[in-house]
Order: C-alpha cells, then sequence, then structure tokens
C-alpha cells in the first residue's frame, strides 16, 4: 500500500524568531519514503537538521518577520497490516527491563506518575500483568475521557485530563501513559499521520493524531486509547516521554498560528 | 582539598522491590575519586550499573524484604575554588544553541514553562540577556520561596512551588530552571553532596542539595537560587531537567525510608 | 507482502563464555514484526536485551559449556517496493551535514579512509557529486571485487579488500563505505536478511547478508554493491560503522561454530 | 593548583574548507574553568559546537582560503593529585560489565583485538586478572615501543606499532588499549592537555599527549604506556575508541599545517 502523507502551516511572526520544528517522517519510516518528505519553508530560510536524544528528526530554522509556511508532501510505502495484537505478550517484570526502558517508568510534563498511582493501582492491581492489564488500562481511559475539538488545552496533563473527564487524543495518550507507568509498564507517547484507511470517512478536518507505544514481552506496541482498535496506516513522526518530547513546532517568542492543514490518503492507482 | 562523602540509606520492604540508585560520584568527578565510592548493600544484592540518557552512573537491584541498607563512603579530590563567577558571560539566542542544550529550553515534570512563560518575561524582559538576567532571576527566587524543611513535598512543581512561596533546595532549583527556559537559556537541575566548607557550620542535619547549571557562553555554569552565593566543595551525582530525571532512589513498588544519612567534609590532616 | 525470517545457529564452547548476539530484527522494523522475533537459547541461558551506540538491538547472555544454539523466528510485514531509487538526492555539502552523519565519514577499523582517499579523489573527484557519484563507486566496487564465499576473512579491510580483488558481501559494503566516506559522503555498513524475493533462486545456502546505506538529499539511501541493483524485502538487523560494530555475535573466549542456518522466504497463502 | 592551558595552531587552505575541532576542554572539567577555553578563529568564521556520541565537544566551521588561525587560552583549576592507584582495582567479568563499556572491548580503526589477540593471551594470560593485569601490558607497551616524534604516522595502528616497534604517544596508547580489550579489559584512548609538573622539565616542544583509560572495580582509570608513571596535571580534551574519534582537527580538503603551539603550565602567583 502506499500513502500520501503531508501538512502546509503557516504561523505569523512580528519579528525573526527562531523555531524547532519535529515534522519529518520518523527516521524508523525512513526506508518507506518513496518520495522525499523534505520540509520546504516559504519564504526561503536555511532549515539545517539534527536527531534528539530520543530518536526523532528535528529542524532548526530562524522564521522571518511576517507570514511563514512550512510543507513537505511524500509518498510512503506501507505493508497495509493493522497495529499489531499479541495477547500473549507479557509483562517484563521490572528488574528485567532495559536499561534504557527505564525512562519511560518515570514521571514527566503532562505524565504525573507520582499523583496518579493510587488510582492505578487501585483500578489495575486486581488485573493479570501483561497485555490483558495495557487493554484494561485502554478501556478504561477510552470511556472515561470523552472526545471533543473544543477540550484541548496546551499545560493539560494526564492528571488534569482525568479530573476533567475530557479532552482530545493527546489526552488520551497521556493518561493512558501514565497509568501504564504507575503499573510498571513503560510507556511512550507518539505523534504522527493516521488516516482513515479501512474505517468510516471521519468529516472532521484532518489533523496529527498522537497514541501510546508499552513495552511487552521484549517490544514495543501500539494502543490508541483514543479510538481502541488496531488501524491501519499510522505513520510515526516522533516519540517521547509526552506531548513536551515531540512537540510539533517550538516557537521562541510570540507567534500567531494562521492556518494548519494535514493530509493522509491511500494512493490508488 | 580532600573531601570525604559518604552516606547510609535505608529502606524497609515488605517484599523482594526492584529499585533504581542514583548514588554514585557523577562520571565527571570520576578521576578526582582518590578512593572508591562503590555502593554497598546490606544484605547483600547483586548491583548493575548503567549509564542514562543524559550521563548519570544508575544502579538497578532487586532489594529483598526487610531492611535493605545502601551506604557507599570515599574521599574525592577537589580544587577548593568556588562555582566560577563570570559576569561577562553572554546569553546565546536561541538560534545559535547547540542541538543538545535545547532538550533543557523545554518544560519537563517539575518545570512548566507553559505556566510561568507569561510571568518570566514580565518580570526580567526588561533585564539586559545573559549572566545579569541570570543573577536577577536568581535573586527573585531566592527572595520569593522561604525555605523550610517542612516544606518539601514530592509532587510540588515549580508553578506551585511560586504560589505557595516556600520549599526546599530542590523547589527553589525548580523555580530558577523554568524561569531560565523562559526566557530562553538552557537550564538543568543538578544533585550532590554540598557541605558547609568556607561557610559558618550549618546544624541541621546533612542532606543532598540541589541547584541550577546553566548554560551562557558556550558552557555550563552553577548557580544556587537557596543559597545565592559561591560555594566550595560542590561534588555533582546527577543532571538532568528536573527532580524526576535524578531521583536519588526510584523504588518500584511499596516500601518505607527507615534512615537516612549524608556526609560531606574535608580531610584536613 | 509477508516474509518469514530467522536463524539457528550453534556454537560449542569449552567452558561458560560471555557472548552478545546482534539477531533480532532492528528496532526500525519493530512496528512489521507480526509475530515475536524473540531470541531462545537451547540449553536456556537468561538473555538481557540493551540498544547500543548506534540504535542496535543487541542480547548479552553467557553461554553454558557444551552446545550452545540460539534460534528465532518470525513474519514481517513489508511493503514489497524496491530499495528507492532517487537519481536527483543531492550531495549535501560537508558543512551542512547534521552533526549525528559525521561520524560516518570518518576511519573505522575495516574502513581505512586515510588509505584509501587518494585512490578514491583520482577515480570519483571528476564525477559530479551527489547520486551519480555514489553509484559510480558502486559501479566499481561491484566490478573491481571477485565475489566468493572462500574469500571470507575476519580480519579483510577495506584496503585489502581492495588490494586482492576478492571478497564477500562484507568486503564489498566495506569497500563502498569507504571510497564514499572519502569523497565526504556519510556512509554506514548495514547487515540484515536479504533473500531472493523477485531475482532468480540463489542455489548457495542462505546467509546474512551486509550492504550499504548512504546520506544524500537529507536521509540515507540503500545501496547494495554485490547485487548492484534494488532489491525487495531486505530486513535491517543492525547498524555500524562497519562489521566491527554490528558483529551478529562476538564471543568473549575460545569457541567453535558448529551450526549455521539462515531462512528469509515470502509467506504466500 | 591552577594551570594555564592553551594552543595555536595555523593551517593554510587553497579554498574554502570544512573542519571539525575537537579542542576544548572537555565537557567533564568544565566545571573548573575559571577562565574560558572559547576557541577564537583568525580571520573571524562561525564557529558551531556539538557533542559526538562519545560525550567531546566538537567545533565545526568552514575555514577561509589563506590562512587561518585557531586559538584558546585558558586557566584550570586542579587538585594537583597524580593519576590514582588502585592496585586492588579487580577485573570486572566481561558478563558483568556495565552495556556501555562493551564498545571499548571491539577492534575499531586503529586498534585491530583480532590481529593481536593471540599474542595478548600469550603474554597476559598467566597474569592474574585486574590491575597487575593491565600495568603488566602497560610495562610490556613502555619497554617495547621506543619512542621518537619521528615515528609518527597518520595511518600507523597498534598492530604495525607492534611490528615496528617504534612510535610516538599516541601509538603506546593504541597498542596498550588493543592488548587490554584482547583480555576482555574495556580501554578507551583519551588526549589532553599533560605538562611537566612534578617531573624533570621536557626540552622538547610541547605537544598534545594521548592515553588510555581502562575500566577496572566499576570505574575508569588513567594508564600512561609512554610515561609509564602517575602524572599531575593531566587536562583531558577528548575520549573515544582509538584515535580516529578524537582526532583534534578533521579537515575535509586540502590543507597544509603552518604552525602549531601548545602550552600548558602551572600558574604560580
Amino acid at each position: 500500500m502506499k500513502i500520501r502523507v503531508g501538512f502546509e502551516i503557516t504561523h505569523t511572526f512580528q519579528q525573526p524568531t527562531p523555531m524547532l520544528a519535529m515534522l519529518n517522517v520518523h527516521p524508523s519510516r525512513e526506508k518507506d519514503l518513496l518520495t522525499s518528505d523534505i520540509i520546504s519553508a516559504s519564504p526561503y530560510a536555511p532549515i539545517s537538521v539534527y536527531t534528539d536524544g530520543f530518536g526523532n528528526l528535528c529542524s532548526r530554522m530562524t522564521a522571518p518577520a511576517g507570514d511563514f509556511t512550512l510543507r513537505a508532501d511524500a509518498v510512503v510505502a506501507d505493508s497495509g497490516e493493522p497495529d499489531v495484537y499479541a495477547p500473549d505478550a507479557i509483562q517484563i517484570p521490572a528488574e528485567n527491563l532495559p536499561d534504557d526502558t527505564l525512562v519511560y517508568l518515570l514521571g514527566s510534563r503532562y505524565c504525573e506518575t507520582d499523583r496518579l498511582s493510587g488510582l492505578a493501582w487501585s483500578l489495575f492491581g486486581g488485573v493479570a500483568p501483561g497485555w490483558g492489564r495495557v487493554q484494561a488500562i485502554v478501556d478504561y481511559v477510552h470511556h472515561h475521557i470523552r472526545f471533543g475539538y473544543g477540550f484541548a488545552r496546551a499545560t493539560k496533563s494526564a492528571y488534569e485530563a482525568h479530573e476533567e473527564g475530557q479532552g482530545v487524543c493527546r489526552d488520551f495518550a497521556h493518561l493512558a501513559v501514565t497509568l501504564c507507568r504507575c503499573m510498571n509498564i513503560p510507556a511512550r507517547y507518539a505523534t504522527g499521520y493516521l488516516g482513515d484507511i479501512g474505517v468510516p470517512k471521519d468529516p472532521a478536518p484532518m489533523d496529527f493524531s498522537a497514541w501510546m507505544e508499552v513495552y511487552l514481552g521484549g517490544r514495543w506496541y501500539t494502543f490508541d486509547a483514543r479510538h481502541n482498535k488496531p488501524r491501519i496506516g499510522r505513520i510515526v513522526m516522533g516519540r517521547g516521554r509526552d506531548a513536551a518530547d515531540v512537540a510539533l513546532t517550538n516557537v521562541f517568542g510570540p507567534s500567531f498560528l494562521k492556518t494548519f492543514n494535514v493530509w493522509t490518503d491511500e494512493v490508488t492507482e
């Protein structure tokens, strides 16, 4: 299967402003790029690229004053398989986890493990460890949080999302990640493209999506507490501890987001 | 100068429990270790060591049920010089910062840059960038927060510390770190030994200390908003984005902290 | 497309011997694992896993005395697309390369850039930079080295392979990597599964394969100097500077390789 | 003790040429910098800084055509203690070594463990593991290699240095590193300033020095096969697998080294 992905994002700046963007397809999907996903800036600005401590591709640039548009458009090869389902995947005891998974057990900006640990153990302490316990967490989050685009708030944390009972895909992911970590299951936050391949067409404007990856049985698996079913055509852009690590853009000065378009569609011809 | 440092910490566990400890002298001080700072466990438990993503030495072990004591005692060579004072150190524009300092501009578990940005710019926007701006931040934090051991709380963030106006050295550091990041100055959290060499003897029981490191003029400098003056004999153990990254111990199960002793004294003979 | 991959490798040891294995599918293909590629040891030995500085999954274990077999068998989803062909990909000037690609310009154990720089410039200095220059290097290596299983030698370097004019896929890759680096094109060594999907069946016993990845136009592309044509179903296991970084096994003591089987076939049903 | 260190290096270029420099004091000595070691370029060229995969500070710049001078001059605080002597430090079995030390057991560009393993085991297999075995290796190298500035050669490896029996400090270090690795002792190559504090004044012009660090008993210790005695005032600049990882300068084009001055002296006032 081939999927066309891309975006066009315009900010308005009052003065030249440095910014970071995490808008490339993740390096783990690089081999699948049938055409380049190079980011173009209009008006032109030089872009330099680096890899952050979590393995994500980051672009640095200084936006000029006025309107500034970033754009990319690429075709990505995909197996067409849905998210892997592995009900026998076991929970690895904390003492046997690989060293580099341990950071995904700790608290982070939007994932207050210290505040939600009691809740987590009271809800899931009685569920058998492993895939089933993660699914129980995902089910709980899926039903506890009411989805609505109006519920988005940049400072909202997992604890707050739980208290308020409403949020966007980012909040579903933060809460599920936090509850998994409380149960000693490494969990990380992922963001990227997710279209509607294989599901009814969503009338809302496309946006980037966010989901959770958990470490079970020696590898990372995808769970999506917002949709709560395996999906086809997920194309990851960034991974980290939470949204603070994988902001699509970080702007170091005042700015205004003028337009925002994302696309991800199966190429059928 | 030679400084003797060490600790003895006893937890009580109800069942065998995995734990992490960040209790070694930081690798950057390894060459100064005149005697080994190896951690001993009593009763014996095998300890394995790894380096985390921030460059800190971490020890992993499984504590048995009952009392479990970790202990180390070492002699460290030190130049005897106070924290470096460099009033001419400039603030590097965000677009010129090295890639690996950028993570220290972002929000983290206890440093909510998104919530304190307005405050930071209103207070320090009018202060010339560079060393002086950092010092203004440190002065502000030093006077705004009232120190008291009773004000410690594991979940307290920089925003909460600012609201409450009281805290311990960890809170002074978190607030100073957060305000620096809001002003686009990379700032990280550091923890380690700090005795009373060169200052009046502190009658309170010794504890580990926490402070801030900021990136100015191409390198990291130490600032200590709790004490707000250059100190002698600071021996770093861990560095990270905030206390969530450099917890001295992380215990993956219920536990009780039974005793806690720390020492750091000049060796004079 | 689904591809079944796996191996069974038996060493004989005279005494318990620590060893490292880089025998998992690379983390960048983790999402494609439809069934687990977990490594089993027979007789049983505990295996611990870590990620090395190049992003590869490494397994550590202590083999007991006697025969010791490692085995894995997994099904991997694949797009079925051949290696990407991008003749317009430009060569990025050295001063604009991302920092983390620079290590792939330097010499390494089997890639003596200092010894082959004169040759490289004399052969390829007149070829326009970019994809075409890499292809010219790959063509040169493909024709200069004569393939033969009998030409394998663990200590053979790129310089030696060039002198001798014969080698195995590892030597083709080392020489191409070295010549690219001499021309200031970042190049790394990759190893993994490569079957005969889409090409005539190879009567020789399956082995792991090795190839080159080069950094052009902002991303890494695959080139294979041994076969010199785009192939389908390449599944990477390890990446590094050369074979020293991605040895499939590293044994810290005397051993004898008793049997070695590898499979990689399209699953058709 | 305070030590003044610095250098002035002039290359001549025929055309603008990108280059890398590893000429800062190592980040692990940052806290000891009483004055800045910032590198100045003359004529002016913008310098950007990054940290490589081994933790070293690297500077990138594009040198203009003509003479191009890099210079730094700093005062560094030092404990004045000689290299640590720890005859009881044990050799950690390979299966218990921390993951991130394992890369220092493998072969590298100038350290052909595969070629020297037989020699190593025949010479040192009978020496008890631990500090004494490392000292035996260092003694062997110290006596086997004849020192002479005329014996320097950029492509010389440990194997070649052993065959030829002559070399400079870099070759002493490479050979000692290689023999340690063959015996399963992690060993890395270090370079930096080493003056003549506490020893008779050396009439030869100052140069940077190179030495070995080995991992014993849970930490890294310094050994210097060239001098073979503890020294005072060693100030590390770079660490890596061998000289290929820590070249003081890497120039991506033709150049001529015109002048080269290094200083490192105790400040006595």
